[in-house]
């Protein structure tokens, strides 16, 4: 996480997984095969008669295979080969849904071929490298269909997939887990699974690629310069957090963002009639996209591929691609129906389907000729990864600064002393709620820290977020680094991933009250789950909003968040608190951070400290001696102050008193058993805990005979000071409850 | 709850708070005023012109002032008194919030025109019984803007805000909190403020009325008829859960729903164009609903009622109805600015406010000349009602069984001995996972609680959530009671809670994988605050739903409702505690509940019982006496069974163990300490709980001395029986911690 060598090799450091599998074959055996790969011919027109009856198409050209198409990047493959290929990926999935008895192979049925198309034909990227920079980005946002991926990343030549992968599909600690997983995955973007987050995953990956372009971009270098494409499906396009996203994305004009919707009319429930007879297309315009629709998808290639020369052409707006396919595409009696989504075939329909798409292989066979075929992306990768960092280093020679900056993004290397940035306070500063303070902090790291960029969803002036030196992300001014997300908190959350997980020195940000994590906690359990180092600032983080009332005053989020596994909870309590926990949210490059802010004003106490936080408990002031004190009051946020002035009282009354900071349970719970201990000695059993927040998990802190104050019902609206006081978060509840223990 | 008289009066007892507020003085002093009560015309056209420039409207006819406007409903009053009620609603909003200086005045400026004609002309209602059934109902989807309805129900006439609530708007225990809320004030229908809320409850409320009608009214007799309004903002508009709620109406065709976009350009960070320049209108019809411009909303009045007119003629969609307004209409300074949005303007402003609109009166002053005006609402709205209640006696005469039917949803009358359908099971009934023993429920009731309907976020057939006696609620076929959400869970939340508090009998139940309500959270937080008696069947509880993996394996889920307010957290074991759930659930009306459901087979338990499940927790088996057992095994939902497995082995060690279902914290909590003494005895500190989820919280049941054996981390793909043994969810596990303790 320091400061580092100059080396672009780190990127390698990150697969996260070794790659243990024997190399292939050096002389693989060549097998004679049958060309007679012609598909039934009854899956080519049904689906758009279909269509025809319930679907609303008032502006789109759809494409016809008729259009002349020019060769779009290299003409590779005869038509007999690419339908073998496209079927090859067929019955790689459906192979492993087979053998696993589980999984989703209807989509990579239908979808294989613009996944042919994109992987083998479009998509730039270096197999033996999966983080290379420059690489173009996939996101199969409809991640259930995981196979389909799996068997492109296979036949490309990933070694995370090997053929022995395949075949441990959905088995424990394979690399080809039921969803894609980043983590699990070299060559997985995103985790995806939960629908219409990719597609807003997506939507980040593109804003980044814009951000970094505009900033280090030059006329005679474009360093920076790659597409990213997704696959969504039906499911997607019903998730309200896609709408958000995709509004953003038309907004932002992000015309190298290419979206396949894998348009197929079915979902779990059988037919999307049933609830889904919305026009897309119309949708899509009003958003601001530029929307295409490939009438046959299942056999269309030359219409894909003219599909994503048309987008590629228009620049500033990102491209909605409907695709018309059958789920399942091949099954004699499955494909078309719901029960080709989400079910193993079954060994008859396997057969039915090998036959009728003249398929005689083995299960998990790759036939010679798609394999010699697809060999080429290895050295074609290592190729474009070094044609890549020989203009990189023209770059370097010709714009240091920027080459330097540039690369500690790509390598995650935090400036050395960047942390000396952070504001400290003293007991004199002046009280200020720490969603102020938040903002000190924010600006004075945007000055060291390059890759900090973020914004709010509409609440910038009330959460503080904006960062004074830079102007707004905006589609004519992308260098910039203020995002305005508007009243989006989902898509705003999931695009942050997006960001987070483009490159790892990009730091993003995004900010709501606290209250409003519960419309975005889909996307921030990804964070947690996907190792994406998001911060969320959350201000108005307890009844201490006042006025706005219940809907707006959280109640059982820290607990919600303290439950849940891989993020950090942070609830500081002054200057330096705030401080400490942006220098632990940070660091914190594998792991989500959550700052519970404050709208009220508090006093910078004696005892906080940036050290203290970074331990997630710890004594901020004692009278005792011997580690025994009469009683521990224990507090987190704005309620440490409350804590601190209780101890002050009791102290008068001649008690030995200790006052501990809990800004993170999560921290704490990682130090030595020895720190633990001289923070909360277990032979002390009188503790007295304070939060504005539910009392739901205190018991593991304070004890059995230990005493938690919190709120335990839904807020009011009143001013803060009245609900304080009616609610009973004060001093005196506090001594009440010492005395009691002591 | 129980089965009560044929009273209809019932639905008067909902009225939660007693008004105790003097009668109005039955001679009002008149007061001589000037009618010069034209406003500043520099507010009524700029944005009309801004607007040119920045979105499109490829289809939508503008409505014009030019237009000939037949009257609406009735003849009420000539232009200036109507522009005289506009200012005196404009000016109780501005009073309200200066004395609180606290409050959101602009939007109240703003829709004051659009929410005088629905309140003064358009809407059936009656002040004296805000609960009144065939009522017209008004969401104010932008719910920080509430001094507008406030105002409106003052000038109504409705016991709720007298003069002297408007006077406490925001402060402690008034009936004006900060944001509308349901259960604080008569006349309000749900709870709103977290912004797309409203829209999607007004979707459920008009779901309700379409579903009501199609099942009760007659040729003769249309007993069930109103309209659901609604006013949403630009905030709401960029929420996901509003184009989820919207894409449903337009789906199901709810022609009686009419929401007005108040379409001002200014949100928190400024004017709209920094994030949200979609095409609200393209958007909108691509969702299927009519789509009207009202250009002039700030004095368009004509226009308005046209509107109106115009979408109630298009019966077989929603319409939305654009107006153009200017935030904060009326003050030289802050309108159509963020200043003017979320704070009072200050005394100086104020002041100029009253200059530019010709407004002399004191504070709150509502002129005679509006109040006689709006003072026939009470006898009109009594006259509706009796009219109403006639045609019910006529329709009672006729249809007697559909009246007393429509009757015990009106007044929450569950069928006597209803409980008596819940299934029971024995410990020979065959082993199933509860998500089957769920939907033998779920039919069971259906067929004797007539308010019993609901569905699926697109996983029907894996939530087993079908009602097999009825179809499917279509546009064409709203009588059915299965509902299609599509893949939209906090849409569906948010319907629900609509569907919900259209009449205290219906019961709507809604259903995903468990780990996804993190999508809905939002909407089921404000189930809980609203009190609105959702039931949440939430299957695929665990890890053990196997393959799937991390992204589809609740972790954290329990506790996080565990800690929130208001809310019933249900994790049944079996069979009878599936039953005894669903009658937990459908009991408790103002409060809902979520139901942890199984993907695996659970085998029926010996010990449970449906009565054991209403007290929360409660023993199963127990070879002790004296109610001191060796160790208390705990366990929930499906990990009971490792409990009680453990118990035989320990028991036949010689061990005196007790095993207790902890099904439902809350409920537990409520019972007598005597009860819970009776269960965990506070002598016996060996305690055991296994639960299939995070250990968080469970120090509050097991003690300091205790063990929980949970999963505090992420899951993992692979089959169902390969993880627990992974994590350690077993019965070695129980027996090894078990030891340690005794």
């Amino acid at each position: 996480m320091a400061s580092s060598s100059s080396s672009l090799s780190l990127s390698q450091a990150l697969l996260t997984k070794p790659t243990s599998h024997p190399s292939p074959s050096p002389s693989p055996t060549h097998l004679s095969l049958p060309t007679r790969l012609r598909q039934n011919p009854s899956f080519t027109s049904h689906r758009t008669t279909a269509l025809s009856h319930r679907r609303r198409h008032p502006t789109i050209t759809p494409i016809r295979a008729s259009v002349s198409v020019e060769t779009l990047e290299k003409p590779t493959a005869d038509a007999s080969l690419v339908e073998k290929s496209v079927n090859t990926i067929r019955f790689l999935a459906i192979d492993a849904v087979e053998k696993a008895n589980s999984g989703h192979p209807g989509l990579p049925m239908g979808c294989a071929p613009m996944g042919h198309v994109l992987y083998d034909e479009v998509m730039r990227y270096n197999p033996k490298n999966p983080y290379w920079f420059n690489r173009d980005r996939f996101v199969l946002s409809a991640g259930h269909g995981c196979m389909l991926q799996y068997a492109l990343l296979h036949l490309a030549g990933f070694d995370s997939v090997k053929e022995e992968d395949l075949k441990q599909f959905r088995q424990w600690e394979s690399r080809t887990p039921g969803h894609p997983e980043n983590f699990e995955t070299p060559g997985i973007e995103v985790t995806t699974g939960p629908l219409g987050q990719g597609i807003a995953n997506a939507v980040g990956l593109a804003l980044a690629e814009k951000h970094l372009a505009a900033r280090f971009n030059k006329p005679d270098n474009e360093i920076v310069d790659h597409y990213t494409y997704t696959i969504l499906g039906d499911g997607c396009q019903m998730e309200g957090v896609a709408n958000e996203a995709c509004s953003l994305a038309g907004h932002w004009g992000l015309g190298k963002l290419i979206a396949f919707y894998d348009d197929n009319h079915i979902s779990i429930d059988g037919n999307t009639e049933i609830a889904f007879t919305e026009s897309v297309d119309s949708r899509f315009e009003g958003l601001g996209w530029h929307v295409i629709w490939v009438k046959n998808g299942n056999t269309g290639y030359d219409d894909i591929r003219a599909a994503i020369k048309e987008a590629k052409a228009v620049k500033d707006k990102p491209t909605l691609i409907k695709v018309t396919t059958t789920i399942g595409y091949g099954s004699p009696n499955k494909s078309n129906s719901y029960s080709v989504h989400g079910s193993a075939l079954g060994a008859k329909e396997v057969d039915a389907t090998r036959k009728n798409l003249g398929w005689p292989y083995e299960p998990f066979h790759v036939p010679e000729d798609v394999k010699k075929h697809w060999s080429r992306h290895i050295p074609e990768g290592a190729k474009l990864e070094a044609e890549w960092n020989a203009k990189f280093a023209e770059y370097e020679k010709k714009y240091k600064e920027e080459a330097a900056e540039l690369k500690s993004l790509i390598n995650c290397e935090l400036p050395a002393g960047w942390e000396k940035a952070l504001p400290t306070y003293t007991p004199e500063s002046p009280a200020d709620a720490t969603r102020n303070l938040s903002q000190q902090n924010l600006n004075a790291l945007a000055k060291v820290l390059p890759g900090l960029l973020g914004g709010s969803a509409d609440l910038a002036s009330s959460n503080m977020t904006l960062l004074k030196m830079f102007g707004d992300f905006q589609k004519d001014t992308p260098a910039e680094r203020n995002i305005r997300f508007g009243v989006r908190e989902h898509g705003m959350g999931a695009i942050c991933n997006g960001i987070a997980l483009h490159s790892p020195g990009l730091i993003p940000y995004c900010a709501t009250f606290f209250v409003f994590t519960d419309y975005m906690r889909g996307a921030i359990r990804l964070s947690a789950l996907s190792q994406a180092g998001v911060i969320y600032v959350m201000t108005h983080d307890s009844i201490g909003l006042g006025e706005d009332g219940p809907t707006h005053q959280p109640i059982e989020h820290l607990a919600s968040f303290r439950a849940m596994p891989n993020i950090l909870m942070l609830r500081p309590a002054d200057g330096n608190e705030t401080a400490g926990a942006y220098k632990v949210a940070v660091l914190n490059r594998k792991r989500p951070s959550i700052l519970a802010l404050s709208r009220q004003k508090l006093p910078n106490l004696p005892g906080t400290s940036i050290e203290g936080v970074e331990k997630g408990g710890y004594t901020i002031s004692d009278n005792s001696t011997g580690n025994k004190p009469d009683v521990i009051l224990i507090g987190t946020g704005s309620e440490l102050e409350i804590a601190a002035k209780a101890a002050d009282d009791l102290r008068k009354e001649g008690k030995e008193v200790r006052v501990v900071s809990f800004v993170s349970w999560e921290l704490f719970d990682e130090q030595s058993e020895s720190y633990k201990e001289s923070v909360l000695p277990a032979a002390v059993s009188a503790r007295v805990s304070i939060e504005a927040g539910t009392t739901f998990g205190w018991e593991k802190i304070v004890g059995s005979k230990g005493k938690a104050i919190g709120i335990d019902r839904f807020g009011a609206s009143a001013p803060a000071g009245k609900i304080y006081k009616e609610f009973g978060i004060t001093k005196e509840a506090v001594i009440a409850a010492a005395k009691e223990l002591i």
